[in-house]
């Protein structure tokens, strides 16, 4: 393990997050709670003297490194991003618990939206600014982040590229340029210019700057995270029906946008999973539509709630203008099934991803096709081009990790003794960076029931959902920290 | 397609069904219930009708077949066997409704035990004997009786291999002698074997022979249909613990028995299936008694009542001594979890299989070590045999495949508007072969409430999970039915 070199990483990291936080304490400052810009300027000291011990002690790394250093320094670098962004909500006593703070920065980080708290329109602006700022750090990542800003690790190497691919959601990273820092520059770029367009359109329906602002953050990191207890209940049809829209424009693959810059039209209108990502949406909303009649008053309102509960689930976001909680079974049972499908690859959402349900989806037509005629070769094919045989595998070594971590993470949570559905529902609310599930961790509820050693293990589901999962799961495996 | 092949298989089957018939019809004769006799008398004239004209139509059938021929076949016979294998329910008016009594005799021979009906105390006894009977006869699996009594398809060839790698349970077929007539053979004594002995145990505890036979039946083929309303709840303590043990027994790889009797006992100590499978029940049952105290006035009751329980449900048998619907979420997750684990491959037990999982995470380890020395070539090894890596993607697809069609099947018999307990424990009980799920379809419920449609959608899964999915799959791919 190169220890020095991942030392210098968690430490650039940490200086970003304390440079970040120092917006959340001028507002705080400007709003006059000064016990919460306390807390920041304690935190960023805190962060800014971490960063600068890790870098001081990670100076003069040797430049040689393994795939693995590449994912386990994204593993640890979140946990430890994680334990100190959750400082201030500690230290300024607005959750004064050590381990529900930590829930709740990770479920910001990893742009879940999951909380712990019962009621958040009484807490401090700047504490709510940070709270929704984690969810667009978070959402398209802060190593790329630094990739975008600086030539971490000297330069555009192999380094880089594990960093990327460990960090980006996806079952393959799509360089958009030959040069990895150009890609995160890019990334970054459109990132940026689709949350101030969600930002304008939301003040253009008489939103104030600061709930725009922080609803914006929230819908771009694709987190749900919001400034109200309603969530977006009590807002306007029109700011609801802008939600809508821009959840879905954040839960497809940023690719498609680059596409689109370019002028490659047809190559988007032609990419599968962006047709399956609208497939799942309209099916799922006209089902939905079709399965509440009556619930509403109007078909107008039922179509605007359905739409907005299933882009809300599909793209992992979890904001909420009705609880779906009341809902009939068919339509709790389709966004059941949304929570796990997720977003595209390359987008801020989680879940499975469409891109990598098409890949699962095509491989076992293959294996249907070969038990019928076992000579046979065939190739999966993926927007016209050829699947690799090692891409095929992860995706099925991904599937089984997911598949055995939710059942791990459903038997352990479970004994607390709270019903199957709510301990299912809150496994892959969280696994698959969602935020609220059914009865007891509803769109009406939260997560303070659990027990501490719960909240831990659904931590852990959060962070594992973010980054894919291998890059924690590696952490626990010994041949990581075997010298050699 | 050799369709002639085909029909001349379904005409034997037939015949084997007509002929296990008769005991049925005798047994109501001698208990004086004649409307049923008289239904058994139909029924198995228009089986043996139906057998001669099928035998009859593929007489002079080709001897050139394929692999997919092979396991259309079974997919098929098994489907035909059950259409007439419910004529006794129909025509004696125990089940009036046609898809009711398709759904049972389906539950029946894919020894799922699932049932439609409330009670069953009041049935004639001839109609008890044949439910429990289909048990037995699918437990082993009917294909595997053919090959063991003839020379199916003209002598020890590559179709008879295919036959029984299609209807026998498990990632891999062994091959216990280097004929396969004689391992059919071989497996059959064992079975039966095993029922007598079962039987012989129920009898010392003072139950009546006719109910000691049923249960045995039940027991053997992993099943659960019993002859009692409160299933084994109302036996005294010594029949539910020989349940329990025979249980156990039934749901070890048959290969084990066999190597006992050729003395080679360190290859089954060793047997990494084995000790995963008692692992797993040892577990459990500590586990649950933990969880239960103070549930049961003893602790012996406890413990009964829990070993009763996990079990019934890793055999994917389902009978109950107890609502095990109304224990605590804990003990609760751990049956759901048994569910998906099932039984060890090459029993007459059902669910993924401690085997397969035992594949699945041993491939998951490598492709994290893989993760970290992407150099490394691994092996995966099971009793230190090497697997095949055609082995592990089969796997890999089944999971796939067993992921798939649980979530589509949870998504469509929610149409009805149940709970989403009721709907996921439904998928995974008829799925996986075990019979009782939770809440509305818990061991104090039936099946009954489901529409039509849902119950047809869970006779596809009792089907596919039997089988082992593909049987069943490639019945609905274009390829197989394409001319060449």
């Amino acid at each position: 393990m190169n220890y020095k070199m991942m030392g210098r990483f968690c430490g650039r990291i940490l200086l970003v997050e304390g440079v970040f936080m120092v917006p959340a304490m001028l507002i705080s400052l400007f709003g006059r709670e000064f016990a919460s810009a306390r807390a920041f300027l304690w935190s960023i000291g805190i962060i800014l003297l971490l960063a600068w011990l890790l870098m001081w002690f990670g100076r003069g790394s040797k430049k040689k490194f393994y795939a693995k250093e590449g994912l386990a320094c994204v593993g640890i670098s979140w946990v430890v991003m994680s334990l100190l962004g959750c400082l201030p909500f500690c230290i300024s006593g607005a959750i004064p618990n050590f381990v529900d703070a930590f829930f709740e920065i990770v479920s910001g980080f990893t742009t879940t939206g999951a909380s712990i708290l019962p009621a958040v329109e009484g807490l401090p602006r700047g504490i709510l600014y940070w709270r929704s700022f984690s969810h667009w750090l978070g959402g398209m990542g802060v190593l790329v982040f630094l990739l975008a800003i600086t030539s971490a690790g000297g330069g555009d190497n192999g380094f880089t590229m594990h960093l990327l691919r460990a960090e980006s959601p996806g079952p393959n990273v799509g360089k958009l340029v030959p040069k990895m820092r150009k890609t995160a520059g890019i990334l970054y770029l459109l990132y940026i210019v689709l949350t101030v367009l969600n930002t304008v359109f939301l003040l253009c329906g008489d939103m104030s700057l600061f709930e725009s602002v922080c609803t914006a953050f929230g819908t771009a990191g694709t987190g749900g995270f919001g400034v109200r207890n309603d969530s977006i209940a009590g807002y306007s049809p029109y700011i609801q029906n802008v939600c809508t829209v821009f959840m879905l424009l954040f839960g497809v693959n940023f690719s498609c946008f680059y596409m689109l810059l370019i002028r490659q039209f047809k190559a988007v209108l032609k990419d599968e999973e962006l047709r399956l990502y609208l497939g799942i949406v309209a099916g799922s909303v006209v089902l939905i539509v079709l399965n509440l009649k009556d619930f509403y008053g109007t078909l107008g309102e039922t179509i605007r709630h359905a739409a907005f509960q299933v882009a809300s689930i599909v793209t992992t976001t979890g904001f909420a203008t009705t609880d779906f909680d009341l809902w009939p079974g068919f339509s709790k049972a389709i966004l059941l099934c949304l929570m796990v499908v997720g977003a595209s690859a390359g987008s801020t959402g989680g879940g499975f991803k469409c891109g990598r349900l098409l890949l699962v989806l095509k491989s076992l037509r293959r294996s249907v096709r070969k038990v019928v005629n076992p000579q046979k070769v065939e190739v999966v094919r993926m927007n016209g081009n050829p699947i690799s045989e090692k891409v095929l595998q992860n995706t099925n070594a991904y599937l089984a990790a997911y598949v055995i971590i939710t059942g791990v993470s459903f038997l352990l949570i479970s004994i607390d003794g709270f019903s199957i559905t709510t301990n299912i529902s809150a496994v892959l609310a969280c696994f698959n960076n969602i935020g609220p599930g059914f009865e007891m961790v509803g769109p009406a509820c939260n997560f303070s029931s659990y027990s501490i050693f719960s909240k831990l293990v659904l931590i852990m589901d959060m962070l594992a959902g973010r980054l894919e999962i291998f890059p924690i799961l590696i952490l626990f495996s010994r041949t990581t920290w075997r010298h050699r």
